[in-house]
């Protein structure tokens, strides 16, 4: 048995999210099916992150094992070949067999992309804000997101996690044309943290709220004091770190 | 009489092209529409370019007279709020009667984008040609279409031009990630002309053509010696200029 690395690009507006469901189209399911039929076996791939409907992916990673004979070059061709235009492997490497998409990750990097002014082009891959936000209070949100935090007032209720701590090693704004692009590295992230974080921040960047009312909101440890989620179209997984 | 200018941008993916089609839908078609349910009167817009089916445009500028008293952000908001989401007005002004975007217009700039790697993000966006390219060959072939030329060889058949010379002050491509990027700026365009540009230098990318064919296909003057024209999907009209 062999383990394999794949990376993956995807476009998320069509999906249902990245993990297998019953009534939707996931991304997960493509790439079993895609990667089963090439290896002529039963294939279940896990993700080192599990992206909501929507949202797109320049960087998964997911991992396989298997027992085929073929090489690295061959299965990317392979796949690419049996994937629908949506999905797209980047890259394919075989990997040790302690290798855990999820469980090897040391950091994840998400962008979201903002258009500030109207916008026909793109809106597939943009939050469309139409309106000139203020990036400068934005920023003074993202130097309280940087550090060690609890960050449960950006997560959506969630079962299976038992604290809610993240490391976040950059959160940063960026201006480009029109566009802002928030940039994130945490060892973790929690359900709907990045979208939360957004949401909340635009509302600052529109007057709404204030820088100080947002390091409020990270201190009380609720969802209900956060502003709304920003829509997912705008959120990509940029890459997964390994050691 | 007033003339409006207003500065248009627009996702080609879902339309027939610019111009009014009987049996298609058209982005002038659209402008009409909502720009005369605004104003409440029959209006009638001209666009510097005729982009094709499925081209887009960030910077499409057109013009139509008008004897609303509206200002010209109200303007700007009425129309953007009646157009479909893949059309949006960016910019309206009120221009001298003299102006005319498309006999006024002195030059214009067009993008096209390549993406050399597989692709399922931005796949509406891109010539998603799935090669490494051999950019210097390109950027050989680049060099040759810059100043005052005959691009006959590059130009649909077209009844209504009496000369095929443009002169051309840019074109160039340039590598971003793994998108090549063509920019090309000229005071005329032929029909069709960017597209076979674009794709006949893509089969010297890839080593089908030599940049001595290239120089060939020029002089011959015959659309029939260039290349396949590139997919619409990667082209954008950027910018018109005026004096």
């Amino acid at each position: 048995m062999r383990t394999v690395k794949m990376i993956v690009e995807y476009d998320g507006t069509d999906f249902s999210g990245w993990q297998f469901q019953k009534n939707g189209r996931s991304v997960q399911a493509e790439i079993e099916r895609a990667v089963g039929q090439l290896f002529q076996e039963e294939i279940r791939v896990t993700g080192a992150g599990r992206t909501d409907a929507g949202v797109h992916a320049s960087g998964q990673v997911c991992h396989c094992t298997t027992t085929t004979p073929m090489d690295e070059k061959s299965i990317s061709r392979g796949v690419n070949a049996l994937l629908p235009e949506d999905v797209v492997v980047r890259d394919v490497e075989f990997v040790p067999k302690e290798f855990h998409s999820r469980f090897s990750a040391k950091a994840r990097r998400y962008r979201y992309y903002i258009s500030q002014g109207p916008a026909a082009v793109m809106r597939r891959y943009r939050w469309v804000v139409g309106y000139a936000l203020d990036i400068s209070a934005m920023q003074g949100c993202s130097a309280a997101i940087r550090g060690d935090h609890d960050f449960q007032s950006f997560c959506k209720e969630q079962a299976e996690v038992n604290h809610y701590r993240c490391t976040v090693t950059k959160a940063e704004w960026e201006k480009s044309g029109q566009d802002l692009v928030f940039e994130i590295v945490a060892n973790r992230f929690l359900h709907g943290m990045v979208r939360a974080l957004v949401g909340t921040m635009v509302e600052v960047g529109r007057g709404y709220r204030s820088d100080a009312d947002f390091a409020r909101i990270c201190a009380a440890k609720d969802r209900s004091e956060a502003g709304m989620a920003a829509p997912p179209a705008g959120l990509f997984l940029e890459q997964v770190f390994y050691e």
